[in-house]
């Protein structure tokens, strides 16, 4: 299911590969996201095209939009999206940050709004676990409380503890159902650890999450408005208690220059809407940062985003160009930095595999950390 | 320059090939407007793919941005859009129906408002064409004063007196210059013939411009409101004024019943924002007509969108996922159905012609007529 390929020798990151029931992914991998089962701008067969191995998609927004009857009808996700390759499904924790959705929640379940139809619906871990097998996604996360990273401890506290209790019940449901979702194929199941900033919480969620042997491991509740080195300081505080020879996925990273150093610290998996949503505000991936395109500078700049970039974009406009359809506000400028940025980081992750099977990771990431021009923000999904 | 291949035995339709500077355009034809120097939600490299042969750009709204430096920086539109099939540049005549845009017009010239910088343009027929040969377009339209659909009869008759004042100043400025754009291309003129509703002021504008002697002649100031009855009324009463061996364009036209319709009385080219605008608004051309995707009908539609076409949407996409992404407010359903809409466009263009080259017009267009349900609505732009 996970196999360690190459271990670099001066920090903790490996390549590998994550079998699933739709192909290799090879590690570690960047996910676009999917959560109305779209990525922004970019097509299922773009993603394909540029080597692109995984998306995420959401459990409680497909459950309410188009609903499950549909999924079902068409013969799971995968179908409907016409993407062949290998689809993860949040369970729809990270949506109780959003006063729009939770309502309330208990050891029970989770109480979520529906803003669309202005009802509610009450989830149960096993529900959201039944709705992951419905959409036949090909790794299912389990159902977690995700706390405002700014809550009070005892709340943190209280959320890792339910975070616990249903971890448990949704591997017993998915065990008890062969780990395999409604179409008869393998589905894997990976748990989430969580613990907000604190030290003491992250260790004991990450020995919890891990001790119940899910087929691998995330850190979650982070990349939601918390510092940068704070995010940092938790994800470090729980990787020594997640087991190596599993896949370790960070939720909601994110950057480039995050992505190189969470893979420094063993990290496997990624995905964040950062490439797609920095696209629609006109920051661009460059080989020595992002650059903001639509600036008066790159009105008459003739050259392409990256001129280290190969994409179609790249080879075939100039950012004088793309400066103008995003000054004229064209939706084409959103479908090309849109394709460009999501391109970048997925050429970017290859870059990141060749150095480590190369043994040269180290190099590379001090290159990359030179000239890469780094924006100063707080980490956010 | 323009050659007739073949001419429907029963109606006035013809096929022919209209030769630019940038290939060979098979007629009849029609062209995506591209008003900002992108067609919206479509690529030039995805136009060039399905077969779209030309498209249609704007001198006045080009000159206002990116503005001319850049444009001559580049070296033309084509370049600067990388598309490299005939470009067409209309004049900005239409920009004068426009509250926004319209100033003042004179026979010296038109003056524009800048909304974006607050400020005025003042430009004479000539510094029209001259636009024109700095975009480098292969066709570039001479500018004519298009009144509002309703006008007066005499503000009509102005309009169309000023129109042809002005079509013998581009004429005489476009010859001056060898008929060449700035970059040394061959650059045909069209003449556009205006007149409104009335009769008489069709017949005497069409004559006029007739007799100027263009590469090719247009019928414009119509599809700005007017029913579709008055429309075609209007480009009756013009067309057997207009040269039978040039190519003859109907400015604005639009929709699949309008442009076979057309095509039997021998128009040659089209141009609108037919196919990209209903894509928009979730009208889908399909082979019985148009359905409206977001709908609720179609919300367990299993089927393409046309079952008859093989777009990369039709091949890839159910209706029901389509529907949905239009529900979930996903940009990536503008680009699936203004793709789909732009290609079956283009597809049914490729039809016609192949009906009128085996003699089969008739026939095809009887078809078409019993099985494609029209919209109700009014000719529009």
């Amino acid at each position: 299911m996970f196999n360690i390929k190459n271990t670099d020798p001066s920090t903790q990151a490996r390549t590998g590969e994550l079998k699933t029931a739709h192909g290799t992914a090879k590690t570690p991998f960047f996910m676009p996201v999917a959560t109305k089962l779209t990525i922004k701008h970019v097509t299922p067969m773009e993603l394909e095209q540029m080597g692109g191995q995984a998306v995420i998609t959401n459990a409680y927004v497909t459950y309410l939009k188009p609903g499950m009857e549909l999924i079902k009808e068409v013969g799971g996700v995968h179908r409907l999206m016409n993407f062949n390759r290998t689809i993860f499904s949040d369970s729809g924790g990270f949506q109780m940050l959003s006063e729009s959705f939770l309502k309330e929640v208990s050891d029970k379940g989770v109480s979520f709004h529906d803003p669309f139809a202005n009802r509610a619906h009450f989830l149960k871990p096993e529900d959201v676990i039944r709705i992951e097998r419905e959409m036949g996604s090909d790794v299912a996360m389990c159902l977690d409380h995700v706390p405002a990273v700014k809550s009070k401890e005892e709340d943190i506290a209280e959320a890792v503890r339910r975070t616990h209790v249903w971890a448990e019940r949704c591997k017993k449901y998915h065990d008890a159902h062969d780990s395999k979702n409604i179409y008869g194929k393998r589905q894997l199941l990976f748990g989430i650890a969580q613990g907000g900033l604190s030290k003491e919480l992250r260790e004991k969620s990450a020995k919890a999450i891990d001790a119940l042997d899910f087929d691998g491991l995330a850190i979650g509740g982070l990349c939601i408005g918390e510092s940068k080195e704070e995010m940092f300081k938790a994800a470090k505080w729980q990787l020594p208690h997640l087991s190596k020879e599993k896949p370790r996925y960070l939720m909601g990273v994110g950057s480039p220059e995050d992505i190189i150093e969470a893979v420094s610290l063993g990290v496997d998996c990624f995905d964040s809407i950062y490439p797609t949503q920095n696209a629609r505000h006109c920051h661009v991936f460059t080989r020595k940062g992002t650059i903001k395109l639509d600036r008066g500078r790159y009105s008459k700049d003739m050259s392409p985003l990256d001129p280290d970039c190969d994409c179609y974009v790249c080879k075939n406009f100039s950012r004088a160009y793309l400066h103008h359809l995003s000054r004229s506000f064209e939706w084409t400028h959103h479908r090309y930095l849109s394709y460009h940025n999501v391109y970048w980081v997925v050429k970017f992750l290859e870059r990141i595999r060749a150095a480590i099977d190369k043994g040269e990771f180290e190099e590379f990431r001090k290159e990359f950390n030179e000239r890469y021009v780094k924006r100063k923000i707080s980490a956010k999904r």
